[in-house]
């Protein structure tokens, strides 16, 4: 399984110099001061993106391997050298650095709000700090990610849901880790061959539109590409006239048969049009002739919401292909994610800027349920506190060593589809709850703000 | 400069697994089937985003060190024989495929339009079919982050202009890509240190309010940080409250005066609150006691309108940190850029799909320009037209060889700079221009395209 594995490909190589500089100039500034208290980061989310309900937490695996990976490498320490920045005894520091400290977080498909904490950092000040970027920049695209995906499965009535984003995704990582994120939170496969490597995430794929384009008849190329596959498969049949099409797959089908070969049709796809007549004129096609069992796939520009309206308008469909909608989660590309202060040598700490006010000290979240085991509130409380509620941040590394086995990527699949699943139906709606779900701030924290901002700083 | 080479760091290496299953079925039924005839594929947009009045070309370096690398290791291939799809002697022969074809394409920095192909690749059909998720990945991100960064660059009045976007860009290449991508565009310098190294691009970024944070007192932490520096800094002034933090940084600058050290203060960070009252104010303490050269950056969820607003208010500051808004092109996070089939085997091809027709055979753009060297319009004509008008095609590898130096990153710059600066002035404004930028199709395309149509598919 070792292809399987989350290092394996594009995933963290280039990392130790995925910072930003200030990372790094802070890290000096610390270490010529001689400051290595313990530092205590937390991760989480300001407000949510107006059209998310909650955000599922997803990228946790990738953050533990960087943290774990760690290490400037002498190219790394050559080329800062020339930046002019760095006295050399801090280039020194950096080349023996490794990450040594603690990580607490949600568990990757817990659904989460505004203001929790999914991810606590506590380490020396000089790791804790140049960890910030990468690992923002981890947590925040597969939660954007897992949290857009999640929604088309909570409206996909059981149809599968496939990633077929690759193209459009924000490069090489984004690819790869949208599929990661899409097949966490319940999609069933991706189209993208790196990520079914490196994750062991299904596989799908057969023909493009070039494909029937490469041929001088469309029935050519549907006879042909059947002719070479090993297995039954999909063909694309709205290159020139979608109807035509789907008499000469049925043709096509009979044919086959008829000459008793092997392989033969599994489904069918349409990828421009209003999908619902498309679809509805496809399957009575098929049904008419007895060809009730061929699949009808869906693609082209969808989202949560096409889904949802195609299944309210009854269109025949069994699988879904969903692209760039998903890989750039394109109605909220970004969340106000960040990564704060929240204790530094054993004091808490807090940020005023206006609007961006944190609430201080090492805090966790507690859950709590109704009798139906339906989420009903969350409290952030500092950690210390032992309120009702389930706690949601466990403890996943301890002195940079893991806390037991990491689950699987399958494992945490399903722990993810429970969480949905237990989700209040007000919440699993694609529109806006009212009241949102209530997130309260539990008054020792609200007590510790005021204790730190009575502190002239 | 063997560091700033684009092999460096995140790039390419994945890259051809990095791909939609069914490019791999479609070149597996080519093959079986004998099929290797030249194809023509060109790489446009179907449509400009509302939002953009133009776009800027980029990737294409990266393109083309994909396509020079191609190549499936005896890892890929392993990987590819556990899917049980391809037989071996198609296996074998990816085992030995490389990129034999040719490119054309517009020069990065290049602005274009919908419909206008900014990339053609001539190539035996199963590399030139192989090849197009990852070209189309790599071309759609740099141009969407070039075409908004050059947004800001058109409305930021000679401000500098430093991309912050690593944490909240979607994956590490991303995050250098968008470095790459806003540089191109006109930036001056990003605080993606991997990008600096993989490209060169200057490097900025002093400190985060966690740095202040970590302090008994704001002063104490301006004066220890400054202390570390080689040269004069930029200190973070909004962490408790600004106007204090102003008169702080002056009696600093007043104090390290007075003792003649050397380093100091070059600026100041605002990154929250009312941008303009707080601008005008630090401006005013800071002149008031002399220190007319204390420069003032802004950031904080910054983009090109709040870039123009904060101008037209005329708000005093040097530079702005623009981060989110240009790493994931917040207002159109993705284009709809294609790349889609126009000839094989010598014969010009379309699709006809509703709403997704192309124009088919190799194509070239042709730029009329007024009197002032203004581009006046666009024409779409076959490759073999010769139209009056700059062809903004150029060929840039044939037969897998390269045709001549490619430009540096810095010449890329010169040149989007010029072009830019070329450009209509309603072009060259935020809101769209009425009527929009022509762009024609030459009756040759249409002739053929109605060619094309009368053949029975």
């Amino acid at each position: 399984m070792v292809m399987h594995s989350d290092r394996a490909g594009t995933s963290t190589e280039p990392s130790v110099l995925l910072t930003d500089l200030y990372q790094l100039t802070m890290a000096h500034a610390y270490f010529e001061l001689g400051m290595r208290e313990t530092a205590v980061f937390e991760v989480f989310v300001r407000r949510l993106p107006r059209s998310r309900q909650f955000l599922v937490a997803a990228g946790l695996a990738q953050v533990l391997e960087y943290l774990e990976g760690l290490q400037f490498t002498a190219a790394d320490i050559g080329y800062l050298a020339t930046l002019d920045l760095f006295p050399q005894p801090f280039l020194e520091h950096l080349a023996t650095l490794r990450f040594t400290g603690s990580v607490d977080a949600m568990p990757e498909g817990t659904p989460f709000f505004a203001n929790e904490p999914v991810l606590r950092i506590t380490a020396p000040i000089i790791e804790a700090q140049m960890v910030e970027s990468r690992i923002v920049n981890l947590v925040h695209f597969q939660t954007l990610i897992a949290s857009k995906a999640a929604r088309c499965v909570l409206v996909s009535q059981g149809r599968r849901l496939v990633d077929f984003g690759l193209r459009r995704a924000h490069g090489a990582e984004a690819a790869v880790y949208a599929a990661r994120a899409a097949y966490l939170a319940g999609f069933q496969a991706t189209a993208t061959v790196a990520a079914g490597r490196q994750f062991g995430i299904p596989l799908t794929g057969t023909m493009a539109h070039s494909f029937i384009e490469t041929h001088d008849s469309e029935e050519q190329a549907f006879n042909r590409f059947v002719a070479t596959q090993r297995h039954p498969t999909t063909l694309l049949i709205d290159t020139y006239d979608t109807e035509r099409a789907a008499k000469r797959v049925v043709a096509l089908i009979q044919r086959l048969k008829a000459a008793g070969a092997a392989g033969g049709v599994r489904g069918v796809r349409i990828d421009s049009g209003d999908l619902t007549a498309q679809a509805q004129l496809v399957r009575g096609i098929f049904d008419a002739a007895g060809c009730v069992d061929v699949e009808i796939t869906l693609s082209g520009g969808l989202d949560e919401f096409s889904v949802a309206r195609l299944l309210l308008a009854d269109t025949p469909v069994d699988a879904f292909g969903i692209g760039t909608q998903l890989d750039v989660s394109q109605d909220a590309p970004s969340l106000d994610i960040v990564y704060k202060l929240q204790e530094y040598a054993g004091r808490a700490r807090r940020k005023r800027s206006l609007g961006k006010e944190t609430w201080p000290g090492r805090k966790q979240v507690f859950r709590r349920y109704n009798a139906q085991h339906q989420p009903v509130s969350d409290l952030l409380a500092l950690s210390a506190e032992r309120p009702p509620g389930e706690p949601l941040l466990c403890e996943v590394l301890r002195d940079a060593r893991r806390c037991g086995e990491p689950p699987t990527l399958a494992a945490s699949r399903d722990f993810c589809r429970e969480r949905l699943a237990e989700l209040p139906e007000d919440l699993r709606k694609l529109e806006a709850a009212d009241p949102v779900y209530p997130v309260q701030v539990s008054e020792e924290v609200q007590a510790l703000a005021q204790e730190v901002d009575r502190v002239e700083r």
